[in-house]
């Protein structure tokens, strides 16, 4: 698509589309409404609601990767539990209800290898990025040596993905996990204090 | 219901329906489809499918606390570790499609609070197991008398969560999960080994 101000309109449209209708009973009737566009203006530019969906995923990515890429902190420890908050920090104007269409979307992963591949690369992300901190963490000696990074990073990502379900399934909300996360950082990451050693 | 073999029928034939159609596209004639009763007999036992599936959940929640309630070991961190063991094993019978179905309907959970309502229950049961665990753990001498036993069990729930989302949405498998889950046991909740205070 070239002209960048009518892709950003219809993912805007679907954003809104997805929280109104969800993911399973949703249209391209339902995006064109939530839009300027007709429903055949936007199969002009998506052949189908599939296609539409993933180039949906790949912008949320983008806005992902602006919004918890390259955390800030004074340390290691801190740039991690920033990334952490950005991660379980909603976007302030997503609503419950757009939580839930992504889970809905998630679990169509295993019948649509299209979304399966874009959803994956958020996790990759994620991974990446803690990988990287913890690595610089333990080559300054922040965090013990004997932390795995990509096997730390990975465990994270899992904890924050099963923040993220209760989020939806139990309307459970993050602070125990947030609480449980900085603890475990404090007494499974770091390096032993010079406090301590003293 | 007061025959529980029609029930069990039922049951089983729910099972196979979710595996084979997952539960978006899940009608009661395919329910029916799977069983030896018409559709019109399982309306004379369930009004409705969202009834059928609530029952469902129930008879689920029976063979979960079943497989894993109480488990065996020598001291609480066997015990711990036979909990997550047991979770993260799947029943030898369910396929990749049956879980994939389970979170579709995880995510229905905002839009049916009979789903919430019998699907929050798994994670309270789960959550209970652990913090009674967790209890006997501190009490004993095994866990650090520092270990807060209902926030550490809603942490591996968390994790747990995580997980199963996991194997559906990017078809990850969980060793990873349950080494980094004995290591958070071994390194955080232990208490010091006298070997160390030695």
């Amino acid at each position: 698509m070239s002209d960048s101000g009518t892709a950003d309109d219809i993912m805007g449209a679907t954003y809104r589309a997805l929280c109104s209708h969800g993911y399973a009973d949703l249209t391209m009737q339902d995006i064109a409404d939530e839009s300027d566009k007709s429903k055949a203006s936007l199969h002009y530019h998506y052949d189908s609601k599939h296609d539409l969906l993933c180039a949906f995923l790949e912008y949320l990515y983008d806005g992902f990767v602006d919004r918890v890429g390259d955390p800030e902190g004074e340390d290691p420890r801190a740039r991690l539990l920033a990334l952490v908050d950005a991660v379980l920090d909603k976007p302030e104007d997503d609503s419950e209800a757009f939580g839930t269409a992504i889970l809905e979307i998630r679990a169509q992963a295993p019948y649509e290898p299209g979304f399966r591949e874009r959803l994956t690369r958020f996790d990759e992300f994620l991974v990446d990025e803690l990988e990287a901190i913890l690595e610089d963490g333990v080559a300054d000696g922040t965090f013990d040596e004997g932390v795995d990074p990509e096997e730390t990073a990975r465990f994270v990502v899992t904890v924050l993905t099963g923040a993220a379900t209760e989020r939806v399934t139990a309307g459970r909300p993050t602070e125990c996990t947030r609480r449980m996360l900085a603890e475990y950082v404090q007494t499974h990451l770091l390096a032993e204090s010079p406090e301590v050693e003293a």
